[in-house]
């Protein structure tokens, strides 16, 4: 169910013909009301897709009627021409449903430098909107999947309100390893204020802490829809919560399905002096491409972790480091610890936890094992 | 001969038993002067080896008289231990070649987190002193080498004066794949603020523009050595190009020697409103890991490229992005350009220009592809 699990929506997904792989391509949710709020994070790429660019203005009121998504072309560096393709669909949706194009956000995923197949494309949002139904979050869910392995959609429920979602691609807002969109619904009566702030700090704590592969879409888009039709006012605090719980499931499942992972790697700071201490070092061990090869061949080299704190400009001792691998403490201070042949990798997770020993905060950053398949992924498909 | 090229140098590498394959692994470099000036440059990692440390202070004065390296242990991460062992590494060596310990510059490469065999080791700098000779830079050169598959040595010639040198490591100064560790000598006469002066540009201009896999290493050294024994001097300009055409020479053979990489790519911006941009944008797509595993598979994917261009704050018009790649602009005003089909990739030697029509300054950076072969070797190969 997901973005059809809370009241007040209606989904549906298609096969348009926009991928050679003939799998479904394009997916509608619909907010049947009374409320149509909505709030939107996007890539912070300066080179962003038409769709972004379109998105962006329709969310700038905090209404949104309806999410029209795409796989299949990203719509991305296709210029003027593709920004006309991206405000042909929404007024096509528009009119077919009924609403204002001005209400339709826009979502695509792909290939850039190519131009959407518009027939095909339209005719694919007629089916759709055809196809609309109380139970059709599945089907969308697997309408917007690019290289992702299976659908990802999660649900959590207040007293008589709800939080679904949906989301594709392996990776997070930004940076990404593939584009991610994300959708996210709630039958909650709320605000357009409470129901921003609320997927802001929730995008922060999850999908901005997921580092696949340090590289940022073009395209993605994480939208956030509310009904009302519970009927159930939820508190500012409770809509964070329930939407940060979301968002923290979607993006474990995005890790868990990157391309090419064989593990997943929960990178742990403690003893930062800020959090942005905290996760500047996580993102760093996360992105170092010498470290994903060592979890990847089971490896637990933690000179390559110290070595990648070292380049961060957090405060810490660099005689005092402590790492911490699936609980063996193989570095401390610094130097040689525990036997780092206790360290067992074998298992898909991998905890890494590294203390900074310079105050009390902490932070993490899910990240992947860089891998033959990654490589091979991504030097043979085109996205 | 490369480092016993200018007159005043001998050198020597000999085989310690540092290293389970059992190649060389100990060398020696000598100054004999008249002059005995040094500069060097060091890692800019906060967790720095025990030799970085040493060495540093050695150099202060602007004096070296020899340089001992070795391969098969960085002594990284090894506490005040470790200091030590380097601190009677630079006693041994100074005792048996009659100089002051305050003037031996120590270089170690290898496993981080393992103490040295320092029997083995001082034994070995014994061996290196008796095989000391004014033909020893290939066996030195031979001596530092860990995942190289062959020695890098570089010489140029001046009117009656000369600069040679040799490196090991497939990576760059700040940040590098492996360490890289560079010995340069030069038979002119100078002074110690124009030797410095020659060897900061060099390092800017060449080693800092080498970016295999954007790690950087705890050992990072590139030392150079004036003997003044060609009676000859030279001007800052004419010491500091021969200095850089050496160092450009040894950076290029350590990007085609770079762990795994089946392509050297070079990523030229221009157009930029500052060298500092033009770089930082370079940079930037040279750390894109889609990026080099399209390069990789032979795709000449701009929507990578331009994807990474707009992750960074260099100053450009997001619709005006021009991209070449082996002579095709592939990617013209960030959409879509001649047709990618015509891109060659079939050769070693990649080269991507990126146009950011925002001024006249430019700038180079020197990466390698991302391939199975790299994945293997760091997943396999701890260091």
């Amino acid at each position: 169910m997901s973005v059809t699990t809370p009241a007040g929506f209606r989904a549906a997904g298609t096969t348009a013909g926009l991928k050679p792989s003939g799998r479904p391509d394009v997916a509608l949710v619909v907010n049947d009301g009374p409320d149509r709020h909505a709030a939107a994070v996007f890539t912070t790429n300066r080179v962003e897709a038409a769709p972004v660019t379109w998105s962006r203005q329709v969310v700038s009121d905090g209404r949104a009627d309806v999410v029209v998504l795409n796989s299949g072309c990203a719509n991305a560096c296709t210029g003027p021409e593709g920004f006309e393709d991206t405000h042909r669909t929404a007024e096509h949706v528009a009119e077919v449903l009924g609403v204002s194009s001005g209400d339709v956000v826009v979502c695509s995923t792909g290939m850039i430098g190519e131009r959407l197949p518009m027939e095909r494309l339209l005719a694919g949002t007629d089916a759709a909107a055809s196809a609309l139904a109380a139970d059709g979050g599945a089907a969308a869910a697997e309408s917007i999947m690019t290289t992702d392995t299976h659908p990802k959609e999660a649900v959590r429920h207040g007293e008589g309100w709800s939080v679904g979602g949906m989301a594709k691609g392996a990776g997070m807002l930004a940076p990404a390893l593939a584009t991610m969109l994300v959708v996210l619904t709630t039958d909650a009566v709320t605000t357009p204020a409470d129901l921003d702030a609320a997927l802001r700090e929730a995008c922060r704590l999850t999908f901005d802490r997921v580092d696949s592969d340090a590289c940022m879409s073009t395209n993605d888009t994480v939208v956030l829809l509310a009904s009302g039709a519970s009927g159930v006012r939820a508190s500012r605090e409770d809509l964070t919560l329930l939407v940060h719980e979301v968002s923290a499931d979607l993006a474990r499942q995005l890790v868990g399905d990157a391309e090419g992972a064989q593990h997943d790697v929960e990178v742990e700071v403690v003893g930062a002096a800020s959090e942005d201490d905290a996760v500047d070092v996580a993102r760093t061990i996360s992105r170092s491409a010498l470290f994903k090869c060592a979890i990847f061949g089971g490896d637990p080299n933690w000179g390559r972790i110290v070595s990648a704190v070292g380049t961060t400009s957090a405060e810490f001792d660099p005689r005092a480091l402590d790492v911490t691998i699936n609980g063996v403490q193989v570095c401390r201070a610094t130097g040689v610890g525990e036997d780092r042949s206790r360290v067992d990798l074998s298992g898909r997770h991998v905890h890494v936890v590294v203390d900074l020993h310079a105050g009390d905060a902490s932070g993490t950053v899910w990240t992947n094992d860089l891998t033959h398949d990654y490589v091979h992924e991504n030097s043979a498909y085109s996205t």
